[in-house]
């Protein structure tokens, strides 16, 4: 993830690195309340424990940051350099991912006790030594892994059978659940195609990945005004949407017979078969049936939307029509900074326009993660950071009720593997 | 696959009708001279054993055309509706496919007899009962299992330490090969961008997942003159192309590490590491220099192009090349009518085009498999023949030399995981 | 395998090469019939194809007798002294035994050329030159391979849903099946314990892993009259004791809830879920409901005993029964030379003593395969033919319809893994 | 494990509630100085987590001694009974066993309380209401829970690359290691065979396996009169012992070959590929060459044997061996009340008997885990404690240096499948 341009001049130093310490102050209170166990764990090697997260981002300022632009600087354990790199082969061997869940030394003290010298070292860079374009992307690179932090502790306490709930915003009590009622149907929001520029253009930050801008061709195409919600969702399975083979992709379809699918990520079977309670970063929730549906994959979401006589929107689609709902703080958009982290109904119900089309759900697009034309990745260890995962994978658009507010843009690309599920993941239908 | 239109009046039918039981005493010709041995194993879940070719094509006939559309017809044998349905949940469960090399029944015979009986029926078809279209479809069908049931023997021969030649045209030696020569180097042909139409247009036959006709934007792009040849995949051994993981994508690259992966399939390895022959469907044979490297994954083209500073085209500049280098009986291009079955050196070296474009090897693209936009798989059991495998896959374009003569044309677009390499897969490299 | 003394003066030369001979004349006569695709495929890592036990078992002649005894010998493919070792580490590398069922060549013809070619200079061994140890050793080997050959072509074939039947003896057919009627019930014969000697004592050819001769204590016991028989069986499962974990032992559990077990092996289901059939060598045939249980694990025969309030024998308490049941040719056995290959009922049951007790079906024991006190393998080669099996496995008893007559003797043991049933293995109950 | 008879006049109720309650005690002083994280991860499926072995233990005295026999008993929460049952299918289903890592919750504060509470309950137990036999089976089961813990841990922390030290005993420094010297030449210590009896025979606790008392047959034997060494395996290293394949039984050299494995357990290997460090409970160590060596499979001590032309012992010449060495509070041995947690040299290393018989490590013996004749596990579910484990796994002998003083005696039988060791495993030599 690079941004192309220097935009030093935009984010003045100071302001930058003020932004960056709160950024990371904010990592450290999303584990105010858990033990050093749970963050310490690894519920399946997808997932990394809040420990991990803690540390390797702080790994990623010492090590391209401090470390080469600090001078003086004092690696706070070198031991370090091998624990907490994530993949960056550029930067030697280390720890192998699956194995994350096994250092139960260091102890969460000693990370935090690691933050605070990075964060004491950070704020010893000078305007002139200062890489601002790294600074940037340390800083969205830690909002990644909050984001990340969240949903492997979702998917760690979904296995215990005590359904725990995190509680990491004390005296922040979420207020209560809106009540129970039918999600209203689906209506179809137009869009005209043609010659249309995709990509990142501005000075603002961005990732590499979303670079450079190019001209893609649309026809013109139409999408849902609202995500498929829960309620539609428990159509789809009682008309033995995940019985019918003739929905689903060929590896969808086996996907769905090895692991024995049957319902999303998280929502509880009872007795007689029936869905009503879902696992959730508040513990065991009721399902609302007007809020998005998540934790599905895009197996799943592609195979609904076929059940449904539609299909998923491609990422250019999804991307051209944000210029209709521009982000803006005026925008309705549930965030991570909302004190309620699962997806809620729209609160945007009278619009319109597209409803939670920012935040709420991760939106499965048709689109696989490919490079645009052009695409380079930046020299040394940070060109590892997107480019050497364009294979296998579909893009994702719109952020979620986990993402930290200010990280997502129209041009956003987020990816993963179309099995998984653990993140907040949902779709919206579009047709022609 | 589907073609769009009824074109019964272009292919008449008593000239459909011919070319069908052609291309069936074809599939027979291929396995003249293996034993009911060869044609029963079954060397890996992703290969099928050359018989279960030769029934599953026929049961393809039976099944969708003769069963529905032949007045009285008698079904060969009712347990075949089990054993050689390959995938089509419509017409019910079948077989397990890691299974189908344990069939030493029905021996080989039984299989020729039970293609005689189809065949036969066949020609009891009126111009009036006959559904072209299903005709055309099983013609092309029988081509694609004719290369695959070539690509199994090769596997199947490649486990064996005897090293067997596969000897289907006996009568016909392939005459000396090539000299050893250095290949010619790489040369740049520039092609012009543009908003530019891309898939099938015209009437002949074309499988669904061609259509529909759309417009895609293309950037200027020059692609190398030849393929990339073995020569210059020794350079990218040399050069430690497969120890640097810099140069792969994340997934090719744990693919490397765990297969243990060092050159391409069916390189012999001596003694002193060095690369000289290679197993193929002439048994142990040398490499050649200038001919076009084969069987590497899409995983091992991204790399080398990477390694060579270039990249792969992408589906669509393919095909908008291939408008220059049209397919006639005139092109140089090596099929599977050829007597030597494995990729030989340009012998349109001379021209200033595109060299062994068509045919020899299938050319990996940077394009995902996904459906063209408007895409709908036909209603039926034959609407499952190519729209859910759309997902996981990498386009190829051009043909191999395995490929049957007619088969392929310019909007053609084969599909394979991007780590399979057991078809005569290689790549030409692109850049802007 | 290795017989203790030199014995040559009761075997004299020609005699013992007599039988040699006459043995392998067995072996190819097992195959009639067959195809050459029947006798190359493999059905799991287990089976080996019979062509391999064809091919391994004259390997076995000439590796260790023809080419260091036979002055002139020419070795007839050097290469199958790869393709054909099993597990002989002394020998060298050799082909992996799950890929057994590749080798489609060399072909069946030339097995039996090689056959013919190693009997041919079997014949020219003279009486000076033979080493008769090893001669008996092949020999006994060589009838191990045709039980295997037998169990696995059931395997092979039990897969196959066409259920085809082995027909190896053309003109034999096997008369009618005995009419269903209820076993009788059990009735217990006593046996006095004691010091009592164990292991192989006399002259005749026995394995190593029979020797020493050694003192084993036993108390008194009893075994039952006759073999656990269909009837039985169904009613262990019908009293739910598949689906009772205090019947198991853990080890056993976990296999029956892995592999989904719910009835012996080849035991066919139907739609009523009641078994009525089984795959046999001579195709689907119905359970006989006083014929004896087969194709049972050692978990199934454990948790059977433990249901019916009983145990298994120790492998001592059944040597010492044999005393009281010797083996002649007058008593009631039933061997591979009988023409039903399926344990049939006692055709004994009047007698007082133990019904079936040879033949039918191998009879489990309580005994883990573990080495004699003061057993020592052989130097060389042949040592490692069973000692380095004393691990994980155990011991059974009394031979089979698929063992060649004259193979058994009270002191053989047979061993497998406890959860394999690939081979005709039943039990007899025992008590204090 | 049950012992045969009430034999609680030797223990009044008294005496064996406070021993209990002492029991109780020393396993919450093992976590000591442990986190939460440390008590909470599982390093593998084979072992537990601290905290989970201590809510077990305790779960047993709920479920089997409180529930039933205290009236008015309040089980601390319902939910444990799910969590913490270990193997018993007569109490019902359980949390899988893989899974008990990911049980962040409950912490191990609210672990603490419950075990205070069912400490208080038992406290409370009147000796008419207190069934002796069944505290002494708790007793006894918390004991091997307490050796498990600390080899768990060991495991754990020997994955981390920090190699923590495990710090139980504060203010308790172990002391010097003894300085390193050669290991004395191997004596043999020779004993009379003859019909010896064999098991559990007077009225103090065993568990149900050492039972019943029973004769049997021994030949006159030898032990050597020491462990192996580390010497000797260095010994056997540098010899190529891990490359003869003759040295392995056929089990033990595939799992050498699977597993890769060259030494030891917690060997380390240096740039070199000597190995001068192991990691223990202390954290990395040198390598004492005169230290017994542990963290062997039984195939390794197997394979050790052969190579030094010697043989293992069978649990019965262990056992009456042991009459020769009888346990006393003079006999030199180390159990888990020594400083050291890691084998020590023989400090008997002056006496002419066997050294270090007791204690240090576990001796893997020639002898498969199976019933003793008339063996009868008790009715009710804890009849599942040791019977439904005699298959597959060998006997070892004499306890280890994290085995509980008091817990072991002459006619105790560990068992360990045939690959595992990261118990204190180790051998003693055996011959004729
Ligand atoms: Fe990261
Ligand atoms: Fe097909
Ligand atoms: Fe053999
Ligand atoms: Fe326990």
């Amino acid at each position: 993830p690079l941004h192309a341009h220097d935009h030093s001049h935009e984010h003045p130093h100071d302001h930058l690195l003020q932004a960056v310490l709160h950024t990371r102050a904010r990592s450290v209170a999303l584990v105010q309340g858990l033990s050093d166990a749970d963050c310490t764990v690894q519920s399946m090697p997808d997932a990394s424990p809040a420990k991990w997260h803690l540390a390797h981002t702080t790994w990623f300022f010492e090590e391209f940051i401090l470390a080469p632009h600090l001078p003086g600087y004092r690696v706070f354990d070198p031991a370090f350099r091998y624990l907490f790199n994530s993949y960056y082969e550029t930067v030697g061997p280390r720890h192998p991912r699956p194995q994350r869940g096994l250092l139960t030394r260091p102890p969460l003290e000693q990370i935090l006790a690691f933050r605070a010298h990075v964060d004491a070292a950070l704020q010893r860079l000078t305007r002139e030594a200062a890489p601002a374009s790294l600074l940037e992307l340390g800083l969205h690179h830690e909002q990644q892994h909050q984001e990340l932090l969240l949903t492997d502790l979702l998917h760690l306490f979904a296995q215990n059978p005590l359904h725990p709930a995190y509680c990491a915003m004390p005296g922040a009590a979420p207020g209560p659940m809106p009540a129970a009622q039918n999600p209203e149907p689906v209506r179809w929001v137009s869009f005209s195609g043609g010659l249309t520029d995709i990509g990142h253009a501005d000075e603002r930050f961005a990732f590499d990945n979303e670079s450079p801008r190019h001209r893609v061709w649309l026809d013109d195409y139409a999408l849902a005004q609202r995500p498929v919600c829960n309620a539609d969702w428990l159509d789809f399975i009682a008309d033995d949407g995940y019985a019918t083979p003739a929905l689903w992709l060929a590896d969808g379809w086996r996907w769905v017979q090895e692991q024995n699918i049957r319902a999303p990520a998280y929502w509880q079977t009872h007795g007689d078969g029936f869905h009503t309670q879902t696992m959730s970063l508040h513990g065991l929730q009721p399902l609302l049936p007007q809020a998005p549906v998540t934790h599905i994959s895009f197996y799943e979401a592609d195979a609904y939307a076929r059940w449904a006589g539609a299909r998923l929107p491609t990422e250019f689609e999804w991307e051209a029509a944000s210029r209709r709902q521009p982000l803006s703080s005026a925008t309705p958009a549930q965030f991570a900074d909302h004190p309620w982290r699962l997806p809620l109904p729209a609160d945007d119900a009278a619009t319109d326009g597209l409803q939670t089309f920012w935040g709420g759900v991760w939106e499965w697009t048709a689109s696989a993660y490919l490079p645009y034309p052009g695409f380079h990745p930046a020299p040394g260890a940070v060109g590892e950071y997107n480019g050497k995962f364009m294979s296998g994978q579909m893009v994702l658009r719109g952020g979620s009720c986990a993402t930290p507010p200010g990280h997502i843009r129209p041009t956003y690309r987020n990816f993963f593997y179309p099995h998984q599920r653990w993140q907040f993941t949902g779709l919206r239908l579009a047709r022609a």
